[in-house]
């Protein structure tokens, strides 16, 4: 029997590092399984179906939905995005992680889920605002109207910072990297998420018995 | 504002290697401070009150008790011994972290405790009993009959496994010793544990504000 996955959440404001922490994590134990969101919109040019999205038409995710077999959903200007919960059972049946690259109210989702026991959630804060207006502008060339609604959606993300087990100041990558890691490897050695341990302990009992 | 302590609870059979986990994890980070306890029993020759115990008349003892200065204590062969509250909160206050070394019992009753939320436990077993066995035997040239009776008390204490957090089979004191470093350092990360992040989301709000 080996140990059960976990589901770890990752959220914070765009431009607080997430994606680069979510990648070098992935990079550090390919056996992390990442959960691809489904969803209703289009793809993009490039964009692989079960790779950068499930895409889904209106009535197959209604469905899903309805079969239970969304972890969280959310409609965003008329498009459904949503976790699907099949693949990361099977991940935790293997013993593997699965991580959630998702914002507040998919982790609140999924925190009151029937999974919300194997969820461990994790919030990058940047370390400043005027920081995080720096990385948000250096990597695009958009409009001032644009960068507001981003620097509007994150000030609504930072606010829900209280909901998560761990919270990260980022503003050194490499610390940030080893903290999470960290908390990674403290939280697959918890005692119920390793069921062999049962065994193990059986094993003593019976050498007690036999002495 | 600063970190939150938090109280370390360290417990095995005898002879499963904590102590020398202990003595590691001091060493290693000395603002972690080791919970004396105290006790009604004489001093042997060349103990010292208040490092290896606090040594306390009856009287002294259980008014402590009556006065909920112990956060827990038991009767063992009519001598009390018991970890006292106050050097522990004090320790807490300032940031530090208390490692306790005691048995399932201690254990049990500072989890039920109004400190239990702070309490992060661990439990060391032995890879074997065999193994158990010979590293008891290693130690002292006791009787067979001295040796019987430890046996019987590991497999009391190792039957209190389930109760804890963490549990790390030390068939290696370097893997062990690692893996309750990451722990600990994992665990001081835990967003209730410090305060001081509710400042630093005010100030980023502040900046969202002054934009």
């Amino acid at each position: 029997m080996q140990r059960r996955g976990l589901l770890l959440i990752l959220s914070s404001p765009s431009g607080a590092g997430k994606s680069t922490l979510a990648r070098r994590l992935m990079d550090w134990d390919p056996t992390i399984r990442f959960s691809v969101s489904a969803t209703t919109r289009a793809p993009r040019p490039g964009e692989v179906d079960g790779q950068h999205y499930y895409f889904r038409d209106r009535a197959a995710f209604e469905s899903m939905i309805a079969a239970g077999q969304m972890l969280e959903h959310a409609e965003v200007f008329g498009n459904f995005y949503g976790s699907p919960r099949g693949p990361v059972e099977d991940a935790m049946r293997d013993g593997r992680d699965t991580l959630f690259d998702i914002d507040w109210q998919g982790g609140q989702q999924i925190r009151n889920s029937a999974l919300g026991r194997d969820v461990v959630s994790v919030f990058v804060l940047p370390p400043s605002i005027a920081e995080l207006d720096r990385r948000l502008r250096g990597r695009a060339q958009d409009t001032e109207e644009v960068i507001a609604g981003r620097m509007a959606k994150s000030r609504d993300e930072i606010s829900h910072w209280a909901e998560y087990d761990y919270v990260l100041v980022n503003d050194d990558i490499d610390k940030s990297f080893h903290q999470l890691q960290t908390i990674l490897e403290a939280e697959r050695m918890k005692r119920d998420r390793q069921p062999m341990l049962a065994d193990f302990v059986r094993g003593l009992n019976r050498e007690f018995e036999n002495r």
